[in-house]
């Protein structure tokens, strides 16, 4: 299959994942990193960029505080930009939309502390006035600081978040389902307006929401906007293998990478979807260089502009440990000194093995990147392609490791790579996000086939 | 005064008033009216309009549901556009904002039915990102439609509405002072990216909300955004004489314009502001002709498009009482019979007056807009700076009856006649929406001025 024919459905696609801020612990500080990242200018100048080498989408992810990492204090993520600031993603989308006829714009959203004809309204307003380009990432938050942020003491349990997004994805397309696509007629000249029998009420009453509609934005151009999902916990793989169109997901192994696809596709499948009509794309941070050798040292080079503080303060976010209370120079604490599980375990053992300091380790976690792909174009290439064959991805989350700068380097050297192998389109042939991506649009009232089976069956 | 020297306030503010949707219950239907309005370039070619026109800023008003006006239905405000569809403001005043360099933006966000850490975030965003041109028009809503979408069987009452709102902007002002305006270094050289010390939390716990902060953006360019507000009730004019920086309301008559002028620029010297930086700008619903002849049966021909049962329509949808179930053709049914005080008695006396059948009065309430002036562009300009030299108005909030071409022919030959006489700026001199408003830079703390008095006496 090759893109020479402009009808063909890629066979890579690309998103890009853009923090709507700083880059990533150290992106900021590269010499070649913009610094406009409060500025209209850095968005659209990254989303022509995107456009040129075929992008399906922009990607912005987004947290609701400022993390507050070390001590509990929020001071490090401000020294040394660990995520912060965070700017609302769903004008930064709008910009680089505006700026853009095709590349797809895909907002993240928590369900956790939203309500749905909020979302509704506002992605179905998106999806009109970009022309069916727009995406949502739902997330269900993952930090006790964005609790706090609204009435919250802490993060509610996994099951209650899940619970909520649910009901909330359920209400949300149901909302979007509350016009029919031909109910509008604005016939001038016998000055009917629309067709009140095409436009019908919610009703919804839920545990948690109560919502009567109908929506006040006619149905988006896309049916639905483009649904992607992260969820890396059974839960979670079960809701994306419902509701989403795109599985964002991150793996250091082609293998661990070939299971999670085996997976959520047979999910898929089991709910009665077609498995191509589910996206999925691992994380990909590409180093480009004129060889392996070269490209290293670009690596390397990045590595040393990291703070080691900065990195810990990063472990802090992930793990919630604080270890600027300890020696840098000394050893990592134990796991039964501090006490947490899963991935701290993992930290602790690979300290133990390469024998790293406090130090050292807050240097190579701040530095740490995901899905790392470093060498020559064609290396980058040959790895995104055996990916491809092994049936791991259907493309990649391409995440840079300072913007716009390693954008640019992606798009002048591995795109023309992927397009001579026929993999990357060399051109746009279809009008939507859902279109790049190869997905059909969904009909109305396709959230019946998406939401969860109900206790007492759902018709 | 003149606009030659090009650093002068102009005495006369501009700001246009657009629905994102149809224009009125008719402006849809009329033959110059666009049909654009799902469409991003609809909104970017006003925007471009009015930027020549020197206008201060696009202001955009929202409503969170189809208005339920007719046998508690929906039916007519699809049949006859009244008020909807309604797409979500801040994605149109984005796209407004990115197609013009000076416009300022402003949306209608209900505080009803909203987070203040969302609305602080998302509007500090909009105003990072188009340069300090945001405005923040502060509503609460008025429809139990509104509520039925979040939760509620009605619309809380007035005074709790009000309470809310009031807690609302503290907290929001807060997150908006989170930051000092120097809290960002980002020195590459030393990895220092910010000022811990120039960072603080809000740790607000209220009756409504708890808020930890700080926000996860910096603080505007303006400091706050513009705020707007358009209460009239006594605790509107309290609650905007404190926190608006523009004002903006409808009056038939020069004289209620000169009364409530008066009383709310005294409410802010009371409150200890500069009465001149609170911008009192009332309606003005502007059909210009070549004279008044001309301009008169352009105003007619407005009227014959108006659908009288959209009129009724829209007539429900403010004061909740359905006229369809009348006779179309007899007599209003009077004060007793139906039960509702305040705006519909007006409408009946002027029906009796007039002796107006149900079907008249509809015709006549869907033709109905605020602030007429008709006439030649010398007869509107005088009208206007008559109102400035009576002290009723610091400007005016022009409402097109149908769009774009209203605002064209406001900008093509009032625009000009204005500008003759040195009342409207013939360019920008300065660089955000309060500089287009001679309003000065809020500092940081300044919600402390602004804030109610609380029971216990605030420091």
């Amino acid at each position: 299959m090759t893109t020479d024919d402009p009808h063909t459905d890629p066979r890579l696609h690309l998103a890009a994942f853009l923090n709507a801020g700083p880059q990533g612990t150290v992106g900021w500080r590269h010499p070649d990193a913009g610094d406009g990242f409060l500025t209209a200018a850095h968005y659209t100048r990254i989303a022509r960029v995107l456009e040129g080498a075929g992008f399906d989408m922009a990607f912005v992810p987004d947290s609701l505080a400022v993390p507050r990492s070390l001590g509990d204090s929020f001071d490090p993520a401000v020294t040394w930009g660990t995520g912060t600031p965070r700017l609302d993603p769903i004008p930064v989308i709008t910009l680089m939309a505006a700026a853009t006829e095709h590349l797809g714009v895909a907002a993240t959203v928590s369900t956790g502390y939203q309500e749905p004809f909020h979302v509704a309204r506002g992605m179905a307003t998106l999806d009109h006035l970009v022309g069916g380009r727009a995406g949502w990432n739902v997330v269900t938050s993952f930090q006790d600081a964005e609790a706090q942020n609204f009435g919250q003491d802490r993060l509610p349990d996994r099951q209650t978040r899940y619970d909520r997004a649910e009901e909330f994805l359920e209400v949300t397309a149901r909302l979007w389902d509350s016009w029919a696509d031909d109910a509008i007629v604005a016939d001038k000249e016998s000055g009917v307006f629309g067709r009140p029998d095409r436009v019908r009420a919610v009703e919804h009453r839920g545990e948690r929401f109560a919502v009567r509609g109908p929506l006040s934005v006619p149905r988006p151009p896309q049916g639905y906007p483009v649904i992607i999902q992260a969820g890396a916990s059974p839960a979670g793989r079960d809701f994306a293998a419902r509701w989403a169109d795109v599985i964002f997901c991150s793996h250091e192994s082609l293998e661990s990478a070939v299971a999670f696809y085996t997976d959520v596709k047979s999910r898929a499948a089991a709910h009665g979807r077609d498995p191509d009509q589910l996206k999925v794309l691992p994380a990909a941070t590409t180093v480009v260089g004129t060889d392996l050798k070269d490209a290293l040292a670009k690596h390397e080079a990045f590595t040393e502009l990291v703070h080691p503080e900065a990195g810990l303060s990063r472990l802090a976010y992930h793990v919630n440990v604080d270890l600027t209370r300890y020696d840098l120079d000394g050893p990592l604490p134990s796991l039964e000194e501090v006490g947490v599980e899963g991935h701290y375990r993992e930290v602790v053992e690979f300290a133990e093995r390469e024998k790293l300091s406090v130090r050292e380790i807050g240097r190579w976690y701040g530095a740490r990147t995901e899905g790392n792909m470093i060498g020559s174009a064609a290396d980058i290439a040959d790895t995104m392609e055996q990916w491809l064959d092994a049936g791991a991805a259907d493309g990649f989350m391409i995440q840079a490791t300072h913007v716009p700068a390693a954008f640019e380097e992606f798009a002048d050297h591995v795109v023309p790579e992927l397009r001579r192998r026929g993999l990357v389109r060399t051109a746009y042939t279809g009008g939507t996000l859902r279109d790049n991506l190869g997905l059909t649009r969904p009909a109305r009232g396709e959230w019946r086939h998406r939401a969860r089976p109900a206790a007492g069956g759902r018709p």
